[in-house]
């Protein structure tokens, strides 16, 4: 025990308890995420809709497969890197919920969907545009990876099956990035879809996700309604030029009982429910949806302390700032703290209230992320932790395998 | 050629021309970054001061040696395991500036103390408490790693020297975040810096961050005055009591010329010229100053198209935002358009002038980020290119060896 047996890079071993790990890290409260993990099951189970959460918030493989152990169908990603991540960590059933254009990337798409199909997965990916098809529709043709960027060989026993993609066009629902505008736009892609053999027009992505941080429930159903209103009318079109709509996908943590409510989505896409971070837990909480608990802090350590403020050892490297800083998380006994940016490697620490009690140099604290997704992207392992942040023990080291998988 | 002879997670090989580089990626221009380290080394020279460029920024050894050979002294960093990463990539003159409070984390730091004195090497730190110090002292006595965290045997004809290490009293003349208030409160420091053997009191820590970012040359000229009044004064009441005070070390690339002009500082630690961001760019140029050049570009692609807007694949997971968000880069006969937030993978471009012409799905776009050491922190390479970001050739892969290096 004790750090000097840690190989380097890693801030804890598992069994240490948690006052032996190292700081900045980030540390997962394994019991408050399985929590969370077990709501939303049952949430997806009770409302008989598919759950598909998103890994390009946690970008772990051991996340992905324990999501899909309790129910889920598979998981999103946002890029090609990400998806082979998740391959190459044993996930079968990846969408790749945004658009890929360049045909480098297309051929990994094309190489994922045959491997995934040798062994009896899929694929799937968002276009928004004639020309994004045809690249795609393109690489499944060809396929032509150099020898030493093919995939593993199969099992031997598995039977390989003709890859095929399947394919969503997202729609712009309000999102206000990519997508086509609701309407018929879409009737053509998805004959240009249905053109290419290895090409399955699977559905609609529709993602709001502006509408996951307007704070007010009734603001994020007014959103969500315009959304399902939109994605009625243009599957309405799609489905009248013959072609049948099979799925709508799409739903995240601030607002997803509203896409379920509305009948319209039969696929969730929320990732953040699994930590939660300080900008979800801003919004006024829809008493339709399960409540979530904070699973994901950032153990930091006074470094310094001054008359004014005391300084912690994570600043801007450590946690993303993009939605907001973190929030100072005291455990029972603690000071009440606010966190104040200090840069790329350092936090200030002030009372909450004015006069009140700063911690002592070497204290352990615990911070909030303002936003889970890019901060887990900025460490490459997540300190799982049973038994709560005072008294527990570090019981599983967990891998970001997508650390830096932009591309 | 051609991305599909790429190994998974190199964006480029060397010898491809700029087109083949994979997006989102950080490419350097190699012309530009060199001219900036030419510039900075003559103005040291000149000058008659020391540099210890700041390799918190680039993160890379290979960088680090770079300067080094250009005429810098050594480097600094923030944290003991950039500190590993530099000396495991050949670098023997290291300073740690910025005050390490876990003994953990001091049992390294006396690790690579002895590893580098044993190596003809050196290394330095900054305290701001007696505790700190007693810590240090503590970890240099014993310096009880375990057999499998001890360093890597030196030469065998190397003779082992005397462990011991350069400290360094961090003063806060301005920053708010760390330090001792400038005046007495230094000289019990250095008394007890000096009472313990493997400790040598190496001079005064003074950087002031903030006024690095003030916009105007007359602002920062009065800030550095006030910060170097109370270097002055802080050092007179230390030489009073009979300690020589080394050095001074500080400044950064928004003020250096003013705290060179001084006379106070021996050292800068300036990092940020090398590379140059768009927040650095927008501060009124010193004249007592060399110009520099922006070398550090994102790479990205446009993934979608409609009536008002384009996407790139380059989010706030490619570029720190912390500072702004990154200008586009408008390369000749490419529209002039401005970048919006798009999210954690996508950015927004609109034409800068309305009416003005969108990019083309495909293209590729140059952003200048924001700020450069927490972008370059998101990456593990740096793809140095030669010839310019319109027809160069990628020269080389620079590896960010200390990139998530936070403890």
């Amino acid at each position: 025990m004790g750090a000097a047996t840690l190989s380097p890079g890693l801030a804890a071993l598992e069994g240490q308890p948690v006052a032996a790990i190292d700081t900045p890290t980030l540390v997962i409260d394994l019991d408050a995420m399985e929590r969370n993990l077990a709501r939303m099951a049952d949430f997806a189970r009770t409302h008989g809709v598919r759950l598909r959460p998103h890994a390009k918030m946690h970008k772990s493989a051991a996340l992905a497969r324990l999501q899909m152990q309790a129910g889920a169908v598979g998981v999103c990603v946002q890029k090609t890197s990400e998806a082979e991540a998740m391959v190459a960590g044993g996930v079968r059933d990846i969408y790749i919920s945004n658009e890929i254009i360049s045909p480098a990337k297309l051929r990994r798409v094309a190489a994922l969907a045959h491997e995934l199909a040798a062994r009896g997965g899929r694929l799937a990916i968002a276009v928004d545009s004639v020309e994004g098809i045809a690249r795609l529709a393109a690489a499944m043709a060809t396929n032509n990876l150099a020898p030493d960027q093919a995939p593993p060989p199969v099992h031997q026993d598995s039977e390989a099956r003709p890859a095929a993609i399947d394919v969503f066009i997202e729609i712009d629902v309000g999102q206000g990035r990519c997508g086509l505008p609701p309407g018929p736009a879409a009737v053509a892609l998805a004959q240009a879809i249905n053109r290419h053999a290895p090409l399955r027009f699977a559905g609609l992505q529709a993602y709001h996700g502006r509408a996951q941080h307007l704070r007010g429930v009734a603001e994020r159903r007014g959103a969500i309604g315009q959304a399902a209103e939109s994605i009625e009318r243009t599957r309405a079109l799609i489905e009248a030029a013959g072609i049948p709509v099979g799925l709508v996908t799409g739903a995240g943590t601030g607002s997803f009982a509203l896409e379920t409510a509305s009948g319209v989505w039969g696929e969730l896409q929320a990732g953040s429910f699994l930590f939660m971070d300080a900008d979800y837990a801003q919004n006024e909480r829809d008493p339709a949806q399960p409540a979530f608990e904070h699973a994901l802090f950032v153990k930091t350590q006074v470094m310094s302390v001054s008359a004014e403020h005391a300084v912690c050892d994570a600043g801007h490297k450590s946690h993303a700032i993009d939605s907001g800083l973190p929030r100072v998380h005291a455990l029972p006994g603690q000071p009440a703290l606010t966190y104040a940016n200090g840069g790329d490697e350092h936090g200030l620490l002030r009372p909450t209230q004015d006069g009140g009690p700063l911690p002592a140099l070497g204290d352990a604290l615990w911070l909030i992320p303002g936003h889970c997704d890019p901060t887990v992207n900025l460490h490459d392992h997540l300190i799982g932790v049973r038994g709560g942040l005072a008294q527990g023990i570090v019981e599983r080291i967990i891998r970001v395998d997508a650390r830096g998988a932009l591309r």
